[in-house]
């Protein structure tokens, strides 16, 4: 019995594998740099994209939204000039890759160079799962307190970059950038640390800068396409 | 085979939900209210305890305190008198009855008034479990934006009340109150809102009176214990 448990459980982990592969592959071959954009609810991930996509060219780009209800966030990004595609989980807690693969499947992926994956906000359940990204950007903003990095070491060791975001609140919390550090010191050092407040568009074109570069990484014939997360 | 899976998650489920039933029994012996305290992370949650607990009466008080990592939100409740224990979930996304045991087998009940369990910041799983407490309060701080509950309802509809906190900054994020009123009347219209602006220390007294209420419901012979969530 035990043993027949067990055979279930790795073939649904097999699957989702296969699947978030798959996903990889299909924006490998469209040329398309996959981002898995995580964070808690309300961290900023939306109102990044808002500034982002201009930045890179709302045309280029298209999101898929993740969230259990409601089309609010999609609404938000819609009118850009971007693809956007909600994906609604009910009361799921994170996206699947195979939710993933039918977002994908209705966006036209000639002529993008970016996809973004907004995922379900949630530190935790959202980092245990491939997608098929190519890159996750991890989202912290300064209301949260400086203390998440060290309570979620899971999420920020999975990130290639990390945006710490409402810098703009930073002085007024008393917010600790170097308890933040201190604390991504212990976990991922290779990620870069990208400071925004979305809100007042700050801090996006660096972010943004940096993206195209990953993205550029994809054209280079001796690079290779990048492995997801490759960068820890 | 099939019926096989299905069996043994089914005796998962039976088995948290005996162990839920356990705990309340446990802390209905001893004439302890149990308050289960959920939201993102970041919201506030230790903070609003380090108000509550010296305004209930911090000796009348323990608290389960729930993260992945760290034992930081123990320490920082330590030293007000209230009995505290950490318990640390590894990547686990929500706490559960078994833990809560172990938590409550840890602590002395005779002569508390209050158990609070403080969740996993997590405004997604830790809805779907019964951890034996007898009522739910629910944070959402006014950073995280003002379209929450109609994105978890889920969460929001299991609360017997619910706490708007960081309400000093409010106006400057320009949250609008008006809509969460709102999608509170689509979900839950009998949980009081409580705000409170925990680092402040403001309002917290309405809802520890409200909690003295709650508790003191427990006494009344005619009323017998509160069910679950009793409110919805």
């Amino acid at each position: 019995v035990n043993v027949r448990k067990i055979q279930v459980v790795q073939n649904v982990l097999e699957s989702s594998e296969a699947l978030a592969g798959e996903n990889r592959r299909r924006m490998d071959e469209a040329n398309v740099l996959c981002v898995n954009l995580l964070s808690a609810p309300g961290s900023g991930k939306t109102t990044l994209l808002q500034q982002l996509l201009p930045s890179l060219g709302a045309r280029r780009c298209a999101v898929l939204v993740g969230d259990l209800q409601t089309s609010r966030d999609a609404e938000r990004l819609d009118g850009l000039g971007a693809q956007v595609v909600q994906i609604n989980t009910g009361r799921g807690c994170h996206l699947s890759p195979g939710e993933v693969a039918r977002g994908l499947a209705a966006l036209d992926l000639a002529g993008l160079s970016f996809v973004f994956v907004e995922n379900v906000g949630n530190m935790v359940c959202p980092a245990a799962f491939d997608l098929g990204e190519h890159l996750r950007v991890v989202l912290l903003s300064t209301p949260e307190g400086d203390d998440k990095v060290a309570k979620y070491p899971t999420l920020f060791q999975s990130a290639a970059a990390i945006v710490l975001n409402k810098t703009d609140l930073a002085e007024l919390l008393g917010f600790r950038r170097e308890q933040v550090r201190e604390d991504l010191a212990q976990v991922n050092t290779a990620a870069p640390l990208f400071e925004t407040a979305a809100r007042e568009g700050q801090g996006i074109e660096a972010l943004a800068e940096w993206l195209r570069q990953k993205r550029g990484a994809k054209d280079a014939p001796e690079g290779g396409m990048p492995e997801p997360n490759a960068e820890n």
